[in-house]
Order: structure tokens, then C-alpha cells, then sequence
């Protein structure tokens, strides 16, 4: 059995090699970190519980890559650069075959991003997950939900509705064959942060969000917090590759309401659709354009033709779902 | 049953008093925080685990307060100045007769130091509390754990060992009168982080850290990380006024090894007597000399005579424990 202390040296302490930000890490009462110049910290908390976030005989590597990467997908959604997080875990054991893949995945992950692991805490408890992530950004340039306007485009990253699809398949809503079954599960399990195309959209993009929770409840809270309305071609959304095999009324629901995607859902002016392009291009992923904001209050849906579409919009509630 | 977002809304989003250093509050993808020009972050992250580190019926109230308050005596070991914190909960139900002593308590205490919050996380889940805490402080100037120097003084604010006299008694390992519960008990439920002695000691102190897990072990990180031992007279901690009526040799363990008090234990230069003394008169708590660093490695104990004392050294780890 591990005690605390070997657990923290063995798994989570290595010497940051940022050392001009890192001016402290894990071992003290506190880390220390030494923002640059002039730069807003861009903060951020999720936390992940078993049953809830993740199955309890999860792939432990994934699941260390996917805590991260959900909390990066937050800073992406800022546009900020990471910089450094922290780790809280709860354990109901110190077992070295859960905590060496754990740490690895999540720490393979940081390592992509140059994102220092600089402190934390853990205890014994119900399996728990709490990471704070840190990131930097000049103050005025952030990405913020409450700045979109009227006539900007709205756009999807990547593709959506593929980490729902596993879902249901492991709910056993639908079966999927083999192949679609591994492609949607590594959608789930291995999600991407959109870190350089956040990065790249400063001074582009007006608003942005991650589609973590469902495309309509996400886009949502950018037309809630920036007072505004707008109307979403549902035949546009970029559906994933899984996903794309299943009859059109899944497609369409799984693709607006879908959450666990950690695509980024943005505004942009209609002035600033080839700097958007040149943006993603620079990132390495697709962006699609799939709807526009405006002054009318509410989301509307269309199919491709323009014509209204009614679907139910769901968006995820911890404490509203049984 | 609130649901998620008017839980936050209700609960835990205010407007920000400090608008110069939080750009950005609750609401986000992340909140934005300016650390002032030149100064340093000092963070840290504590997890609190209901039957861990509470008990279940704990008063919500007073585990708000609690919760915030091993933060902040992290923020006061390292001698910064309280900014911010995120807080991330997982909660089996969203009950407003639980949510609204727990965070009036936290808030009552953030608003002490004006520290604000600025985000965090609620998901459904086994109970859980996740705080991480942002101060800030000038390079160079945090007091960590390893700058003890030979020859340095050891010195303790406060008293010790209440705290761990309450959890015998609700062990049922002693007996207590109601006045000496109370009072034990006071000191376990509501512990005053010491975030103006923190201050007051950058630049007279050179190594602190907040007693936590019992003096004998968390003295010892310092001398581990500073690569020196020490002398502690054992007759010369302070102990709290319900421990003080007890034996002596439960006085002696519990103000050794008994955790939870959030004192802070630090050293400075013998020439720096008078300065530390002053900075505790400033800061309004106590603080009693028990000790010196000394250059041979470990921790000896001795009498109110001088002479050797052996007594069991307990340090807590949460995954050695039962």
C-alpha cells in the first residue's frame, strides 16, 4: 500500500521545466506561479465523479487524458494558453495499477500543451477527480460568452454527436458495428482540446463556448449571457464519422444536443469568414459554419432547405437527471 | 430540486467587489484574474471527503466555513495575501436547507479577507468539496518549508491540540465537561486560518507551514525540505484551554501529533525575537517559542527540564490510516 506522500512523489511530482512560471511546485503549502507580464490568468475548476463522468472500470490512461483535456477545452474556449493546473483526488485505494497508467495519460496529455502539474491534494474517499487549470491571456482578448453580435456567423469545430453515440450504444439504446463502436468510443474516451484553434481565434472570434453538455444548451448560454437569438441549419452540423452511418433523426439529435464532444462552438463577423478558415487551417481542424446570430431571442432550427425544423433541446442538468 | 445552473446562480454567483483584480467571474468557460503588476501566485487545492475529513450530519454552516479555512491557512503558511477561490462540489441532492447555511458560512469567511469567488463545478456525486485558493505575494518573498536555517528559533501561534481533544471525545476515547466540548469543538468546526500572522511574517520568518496533520509530522516536512533537524520542548506548546485541563501526557501527544488546529509552525533567526514577536501583536494572535533548528537531522524531544523525552510521532496519511 502507498502512503500519501509516496503516492504524490511517485506519480505526480517532476521538476517543471517552465521554470521562469513555475517558480514553485508540488511540496509546499503552495505552489507559486509567476504570471507573464501584463497577462490575465484565466482560471478554470471541473471535477469528475465515477457513475457520473465516467464508468467505475474506465481505462485508466483515458481516463487521466480525458479529466485533463476536459478542463483544457475550457481555457480553448477562452482562448488562453495553459500554463499549469492542479490535481485533487480522491481514492478509495493507493493502487499502483490504477494511479501509474492514470497519471501518465493525464500527464502525456499535459506535456502536449507544456501544462505543469504544480500542486494538489489527495485523499481516501469515493473516486473523485478535481483539476484546476491555469492559463494566460492579454486582458481584453479572451473569448467570452457574453460577446456575441448580432449577424455573426456561428461555427463548429471539428465534428459533434459521436461521444453520444457511444453512449447509447453502451446503454445499449443501439448497437454499432465494431469499427463505428471503437471510432465513437475514442471520441468519448480520448476527446481533444481545440487549444490551438482557441489560440488562434483571438481577435477573430466574438463569443466562444466548448460542447461539452450538448450544442443547444451550450450555444444557449452564449445567446443567454450576450442577450441575443439565433438560427442554427441542424442538416449543417458536422456530424462524426460514426454518427454519420445512422439514420437522420439521430443524427440530427445526437449532433444538437449530444454532449462530451469538447468541440468549440464560436461566433464570428461574416467580415471575418476567411481569417476564421486561415484560423483553423493554422490549427489543424475543420470549422463549419452552421447558423447566425440574432436579434430575436430563442434558438431556431432549420433543416437544409431553410425550412423550420421542431426537435425536443435538451441541455445536461446534474441535478435535474434521475 | 434546484437544478444546476439556478443552483449556482442562487448560491454562489455575487458581482465582484475587487472589479480591478477579477476580470471575470462566475458565468464562463474561466474566470479572469489579474494578479497585480510583478507579484507572484501563490495556489493550492484541498479536497474535503465527508467521513474523511467531516462527519455526515456535520453542520453545513460551519463546514462552509471550515472548507475555506484549511485554504486560507494554505495562503497564510506561505505568507501571501488572499485574492480568489474556485469551488467545486459534488453533492448526492441540490437541498437548499443544506446549501444555504454551507454557503453563507464560506462566504461570511471569504468576505473576512475579501477573497472572492470566482467559479467552480457542482455535479451530482458522493459529497465532496474542492476548494483552490489564489493569493499573491512578492517574489522572493513566500515563506516556504525550505528555508529553515540552523539555529533558528521554532515557533508556534495560537494553541494546539484542541482540535484532536474534540475528535477523542466524539470517538468516545475520553469524557469531556459540556463547557470543555464546546470549546474543543469550536476549535475543530471553525478554525481561524492565521492569514494576517502570514502576512506580518514576510520577511522575519524564513520557513512556515500551517499545522494540519499534527505538529510532530508537518514540522518534519520542513526539516526534510530544509535538510536539517531539530529540539522542541514539548512542555512549551501551547495548548488549547480544554487540553490544558487534561493529563499531562495527553496534553504532551495531542499538542505533538493531534491534527486540525491550523496554527502556523515557522522559524526565524534568533536575532529576529522582537520582530516576531511584534508581527504576532500586530496580527492579534499569540505565539510561543518551542524549539531550534539545529543542524543534525530529526526531530528531538525534550522536557520542560531539558532533558530527553520519547513519545510516539504520528504523522497523518490518508491512505496508511484505516
Amino acid at each position: 500500500m502507498l502512503s500519501e506522500f509516496d503516492l504524490i512523489a511517485r506519480y505526480f511530482t517532476r521538476s517543471p521545466r517552465e521554470a521562469g512560471r513555475i517558480a514553485l511546485g508540488v511540496g509546499d503549502d503552495c505552489a507559486l506561479l509567476s504570471p507573464s507580464p501584463g497577462m490575465q490568468l484565466a482560471i478554470s475548476s471541473d471535477m469528475l465523479v465515477e457513475g457520473r463522468h465516467f464508468f467505475a472500470h474506465a481505462d485508466a490512461r483515458k481516463l487521466g487524458h480525458k479529466c485533463l483535456a476536459v478542463n483544457l477545452s475550457d481555457l480553448a474556449a477562452m482562448g488562453a494558453t495553459p500554463l499549469a493546473f492542479t490535481l485533487a483526488l480522491a481514492l478509495p485505494q493507493a493502487r499502483d495499477e490504477w494511479l501509474e497508467p492514470f497519471s501518465q495519460g493525464m500527464l502525456a496529455l499535459a506535456d502536449r500543451y507544456g501544462c505543469e502539474l504544480i500542486g494538489g491534494d489527495t485523499t481516501k474517499g469515493p473516486l473523485n477527480i478535481c483539476i484546476t487549470i491555469f492559463g494566460e491571456i492579454a486582458p481584453g482578448a479572451a473569448l467570452r460568452r457574453d460577446r456575441a453580435q448580432v449577424g455573426d456567423d456561428i461555427w463548429i469545430s471539428g465534428t459533434l454527436g459521436d461521444a453520444r453515440l457511444a453512449l447509447a450504444a453502451y446503454r445499449k439504446e443501439l448497437e454499432l458495428d465494431p469499427v463505428a463502436l471503437e471510432t465513437a468510443s475514442e471520441r468519448m474516451h480520448r476527446p481533444t482540446p481545440r487549444v490551438e484553434l482557441g489560440i488562434a481565434l483571438r481577435g477573430i472570434a466574438h463569443a466562444a463556448i466548448d460542447v461539452s453538455d450538448g450544442l443547444s444548451g451550450d450555444l444557449g448560454h452564449i445567446l443567454e449571457q450576450s442577450g441575443l437569438g439565433a438560427t442554427l441549419d441542424v442538416d449543417a452540423l458536422p456530424v462524426g464519422a460514426a454518427l454519420a452511418q445512422q439514420p437522420q433523426d439521430l443524427k440530427r439529435r445526437f449532433a444538437l444536443n449530444g454532449g462530451d464532444d469538447y468541440e468549440l462552438c464560436f461566433s464570428a463577423p461574416s467580415a471575418k469568414h476567411s481569417a476564421v478558415l486561415a484560423a483553423a487551417r493554422s490549427a489543424g481542424i475543420a470549422v463549419t459554419r452552421v447558423g447566425v446570430i440574432e436579434a430575436e431571442q430563442g434558438l431556431r432550427l432549420t433543416d437544409a432547405g431553410g425550412a423550420p425544423l421542431q426537435l425536443p433541446l435538451s441541455s445536461f442538468d446534474h441535478f435535474a437527471s434521475p
